[in-house]
């Protein structure tokens, strides 16, 4: 073990790591360019998850640089209250430019659990100011929505949360609707609805990425969205990992007809840059904070709300993200992946799901599939060993590349994979 | 209302703000440099509370900016499972260098809610990964820890958190200690420990800052960790506003004897340049989690833990920080601050309170002492009348200033404050 990772070890805790005296060491990043992570010891890494789903234009962009810069040199930050400043409203402006007609405000905050809390809290105020009483939220079950309490509370009662169970606040679960259960899934969520208790709705719309990549049919959520609707429920859609592109379109909800009333954004927000958060709504949802008494008003904030470098930087990545080339790029990954799921067929694969740039491999074990899948350790010293960074969520194999990667070096990934199902 | 607060209101929904059709345009600030925020039409406005208590070298400081550019061009941003990097070493070393000797390991998060969601969360599962009950969580009246759901719950239950209250797990609460109860408060944190059910103690040590700037004697919390400590409770000192010598020393809890087991550090932590969260525990604490076992692990994290960009900042922030011409003034405003309440003397301050670098002022009103105080709006518009930002809770007046400010400057703020101590 060379000093870096021993002063590593020392001090630092990694998240979602067992600690134990015979833990791997951390590998050590000196630089990170593109889609490559370097490491000290000369090897270059492929970053095939962009570093959880949150790289788009490459590590290090040098236009992202530069905008940090100028915004660094210019004003770093400013409270947000009672001031403004261009970066936020820039931002705002560019988000609303595309985000679904009927969302009109952005209320910033600094994470995806945060933006993910403040469209819970929305929510929930906005019956609260309406004086109805409708105190029920409903989620789906395997739904991942953050760590910070209230998005744990909305999300799976599992591993990730066994500690905690104690202090969640009740949720109702939906099933996950699947092909064989759209019905029951259907009459189970009217029939919690139908009560006229439920105040809000919240999912991650057509795929939910730390449960395993797992899909659903538009089809299906639009018919939920519809139903909630007409029982005036609010729903939040959280697209924290499904924004910017991800799915292929700038929201997965795109492909959806009904609108959700929240949407909650992060993670590509800043094309990978920092952290920022933002919960954009609806004006019927920010009509019923309108009032000059402060117990209507919407009384959270965090310090660093609408960061000017994190809001420049997003601005920039905005940019970036519309270019022709950026465009291209994303409609050929999504080819490229769907072209490789053909080319496989492997009959070790459970089931592979494609969704725009984003593609996941459900691999054929003896357990069932889940985070703990015993083979999860197995594939991810495989592919790191060929100096590619995938990231199993248990038996799920997936690929979430920033929109940079050459199709040659998605290649060289896929070919990973094709010798990884021989080799098992 | 000129195009730049159009704009604003336009799309942007800022935080602890009513919305309404008279609610006053937000200022809009173009550049920010040492302790002035300047407007887009001229104005140069003194940042007297450091942007929400953050800022401390001054704004767009240049090596911070230096700093962050150098940084954004080597890497931005990595993956911090399995992988680990110099900017978030550094800054572990740093912080261990001068936190309490027991404190052992760093974990970081995104800002000051998510650093004491962790800490909450880590003395939930120290106790849930021993395997004893012990499910109580202690707070204090008044406190406020941050507005996601877990941070809410151990706030205190007020015009803050009443929309959200049947959502908050049950917390214990003990009174606000002062000269006139600090026996019935230790007789109560007695009572409530005795029973060996209390897991964790949570607190804002030495001064609650959102409360009103509310300050308590370091002899009661010595006693109350002591209390704690003989029925093993956790003990987590929220410094996310006193930490980095508000106080006058690096941490509030230095003014106390026993130490706690986790620290929940942000605002000053990148200097007021970005959001960044950090938790440090004690090596008894991160025992508890040393396992093979998944269901052992701290399975918190966000996609930007640890972000290159916000480490390398705190790093150059640090280092300025321990230079001697900024230790200086540190000590130069709090010793300015005291002169300053002995000259006052005034009838019409309730209270003077003063810690290090903190100076709030209780102003006597018909109303008792609290947040919607009515005068708050006028405090606020009599000084940013003067070009001086001061953000008072309710009627208490407060000025936390970057550690930057001039005597001079300093001086115009107390001047402003006397003057208006005789308009009303």
């Amino acid at each position: 073990m060379n000093s870096f990772t021993q002063r590593d070890k020392a001090f630092v805790w990694h998240p979602f790591t067992p600690q134990h005296d015979t833990m791997p060491a951390n590998i050590f990043i000196e630089r990170a360019e593109g889609v490559y992570l370097h490491t000290k010891d000369g090897r270059r890494i492929i970053d095939g998850i962009s570093s959880w789903w949150v790289n788009i234009h490459g590590h290090s962009h040098p236009q992202i640089a530069q905008a940090l810069f100028k915004q660094a040199s210019t004003m770093e930050h400013v409270i947000f209250a009672g001031f403004t400043h261009e970066p936020a409203i820039q931002l705002a402006e560019n988000l609303i430019s595309v985000l679904p007609s009927n969302i009109k405000k952005i209320f910033y905050s600094d994470n995806g659990s945060t933006a993910n809390e403040v469209a819970i809290k929305m929510a929930i105020q906005y019956w609260h100011n309406r004086n109805i009483k409708k105190k029920t939220i409903i989620a789906i079950e395997g739904a991942y929505h953050g760590d910070t309490f209230g998005a744990m509370a909305v999300g799976d009662r599992s591993l990730f949360t066994a500690p905690f169970t104690d202090y969640l606040f009740d949720v109702q679960f939906i099933p996950f609707p699947t092909t064989a259960n759209e019905r029951e899934v259907i009459e189970s969520f009217k029939a919690l609805v139908s009560q006229n208790q439920v105040g809000a709705f919240i999912f991650e719309p057509l795929i939910q990425g730390a449960a395993g990549m797992r899909m659903y049919s538009p089809k299906v959520l639009n018919e939920l969205l519809s139903i909630a609707k007409r029982h005036e429920v609010i729903c939040i859609a959280d697209e924290v990992f499904s924004g910017f592109f991800r799915t292929g379109k700038f929201l997965a909800t795109e492909y959806v007809e009904i609108k959700p009333d929240i949407i909650a954004l992060s993670k590509g927000l800043t094309g990978g840059t920092m952290p920022l958060g933002v919960t954009a709504c609806s004006q019927e949802i920010y009509d019923a904070y309108q009032s000059t008494e402060m117990t209507k008003a919407f009384l959270h904030g965090h310090s660093y709300t609408a960061n000017p470098l994190a809001c420049a930087v997003g601005n920039t990545s905005f940019r970036l993200l519309f270019q022709e080339d950026c465009q291209q790029r994303i409609s050929d990954i999504a080819k490229s992946h769907a072209e490789f799921v053909q080319e496989l067929g492997s009959d070790k694969i459970r089931e592979a799901r494609q969704l725009g740039t984003i593609l996941a491999l459900e691999i054929q074990t003896q357990e069932t599939t889940g985070y703990t899948n015993a083979i999860r350790k197995k594939i991810y010293d495989y592919f790191l060993n060929q100096d590619i960074l995938l990231r199993p969520l248990g038996n799920v194999i997936y690929i979430v590349p920033p929109y940079v990667i050459t199709p040659e070096e998605l290649r060289k990934i896929y070919e990973a994979i094709k010798s990884f199902l021989k080799s098992i």
